[in-house]
């Protein structure tokens, strides 16, 4: 584990750019200055995302490189739920004792793979000795090239609700690692990955930002269950009918519930830790939105009724909750 | 304790206005929208600042408001040492179980009063439990009215070294603290609440960024012996000829370390979560910023020669480090 602040920065050097376009002032001052000034003058979309140990992740079966890569993909997924394209991302990282420096390569080397590929460079970063290994990872975009973000709350009755990615998948791998810890890679080996390595949906956010009908967007991080409300905004008074079929599941997914004898729907709505994208579309944007995404899935429609049916029975099953 | 992230946002609300000036879009959604596009088309300056119990904090001494309070001037000190206007900030919060709702509404009510008295409004916030009181700031500025924000590493030799703010109270008042507790407050009032409840110092900043022949600037949170070759560039080969008398110190201070036995001058430098400014200064400059600033005292000289001097002895002993 690093001694000093200074052996952290340095840890820091070795991993990620100390430029990027975009960062004027990168680490090392009291700020770092974003340029906010270049292509767009646009507002700039920043969050926060919390990653504890024991909460979102046991070391017992994420590997250094899968909590480096997930702490940031888990932020990085806000920035896809606004249709923000990436600027920039800081790191608040808690060491415990028990934290090496080899580990604490592999968790950097991680995370930096990831902020290159998706042109998130690391503009801060915060060091503290603590109790146990967290990661509070902030995130910076702008709009996108279609100059436009999209905001929850927005909806109205008939509204198109559309998924883009698999949902229920990272809840398989969730359970099949607390079951049989890593060796659960094996044997399945989507929805492990899912869970321990989910890919934030920057480009298809940022596309559905540009295309006509598009009215919301959110990313599924807590299961329908609870997103859909949050989508539709909790004051709002509005509900929605989803279709959905075991055929949206992937296979793996499937063949996991069925085996436990859980219905597979259900644990499609419950889900967690999805990272897909859920968007709500004019009906009239509805088939554009299917046509340009390809892994878009028209899932249901909002109504004027409140409260969540699947197949038309009422779901009353609370979803995923980090904090319960 | 909150059972949910809505108990939080509910708590948030009660403490935090849901609307600030510059925020386009605040709690609620995936991201906050910051309007990068208002009165300044200039950079937005961002810093996230860690504030772990057991690391820089005891409940054992720390008022719930104390804790908030200090959390968000900690970061907001970073804001200061640019020279920025506060724009916004944000909230992780990691929480113990044994953290209840009467402790967590007065930790927020007395970040939301220095909040509201920086012009810092809260944009967002993140939730998880976890084995400690957990707090991660970001703060976010842009540029104040001259326009400049000030940096680290530009100083050359013959450059003037100004301290705004008090060094080595908050130092005294640490001790003072742990030595006796809560009851140290009444003997040392003026130290411990250096301690307890530090100012951000964002007016003398960006006056600092106005002034004619100001160069760098930076905060002093690990005291002058670690900071100031922070503030000279850690390759720059520079370093420093200071001039301290006991007289910079302030009486609690004074009286404080004489009666341990140890010197005032030493404890002076070695400090610790200060929260002064130091700036570096050309020669010419200085006058005007002595004249500027009332709290601004002239402490030292940059030198050619690397190292730092006190009253021409070499000074060794490392400054503070909450990673140690």
């Amino acid at each position: 584990m690093p001694t000093s602040e200074q052996d952290f920065l340095d840890a820091l050097d070795r991993h990620f750019p100390r430029q990027g376009e975009g960062v004027l002032l990168g680490r090392g001052d009291d700020c770092a200055v974003l340029d906010t000034t270049g292509g767009t003058h646009g507002p700039l979309c920043v969050s926060t995302d919390l990653f504890v140990e024991g909460v979102h992740f046991r070391r017992a079966y994420f590997s250094p490189s899968d909590i480096g890569h997930k702490a940031l993909a888990a932020a990085a997924s806000d920035l896809a739920a606004m249709g923000a394209a990436p600027v920039a991302c800081a790191l608040s990282l808690v060491l415990p004792a028990d934290v090496d420096d080899a580990f604490l390569d592999a968790m950097l080397a991680g995370m930096a793979a990831l902020s290159k590929r998706l042109g998130l460079p690391l503009c801060g970063g915060d060091l503290s000795r603590g109790p146990a290994l967290v990661l509070d990872l902030a995130v910076f975009g702008r709009p996108g090239p279609a100059g436009a973000l999209l905001r929850r709350g927005t909806l109205r009755p008939g509204d198109e609700l559309v998924a883009i990615g698999e949902l229920g998948l990272a809840r398989a791998g969730l359970l099949a690692l607390e079951a049989f810890g890593r060796a659960a890679c094996e044997r399945w080996p989507a929805a492990t990955a899912a869970h321990l390595r989910p890919e934030p949906r920057l480009a298809e956010g940022q596309a559905l930002a540009g295309l006509p009908g598009v009215r919301a967007l959110m990313d599924v991080s807590d299961g329908l269950a609870r997103d859909i409300p949050r989508l539709l905004g909790l004051g709002a008074g509005l509900g929605a009918d989803l279709r959905l079929g075991e055929g949206l599941l992937h296979p793996e997914a499937l063949a996991f519930f069925t085996a436990r004898g859980e219905s597979p729907v259900e644990a499609l709505v419950l889900g967690g830790e999805d990272y897909a994208l859920l968007s709500g579309v004019d009906p009239a944007g509805l088939s554009g939105v299917l046509a340009a995404l390809p892994a878009a899935r028209h899932i249901g429609t909002v109504s004027a009724a409140p409260g969540l049916r699947v197949g038309g029975e009422p779901f009353t099953r609370a979803g995923f909750d980090h904090f319960g």
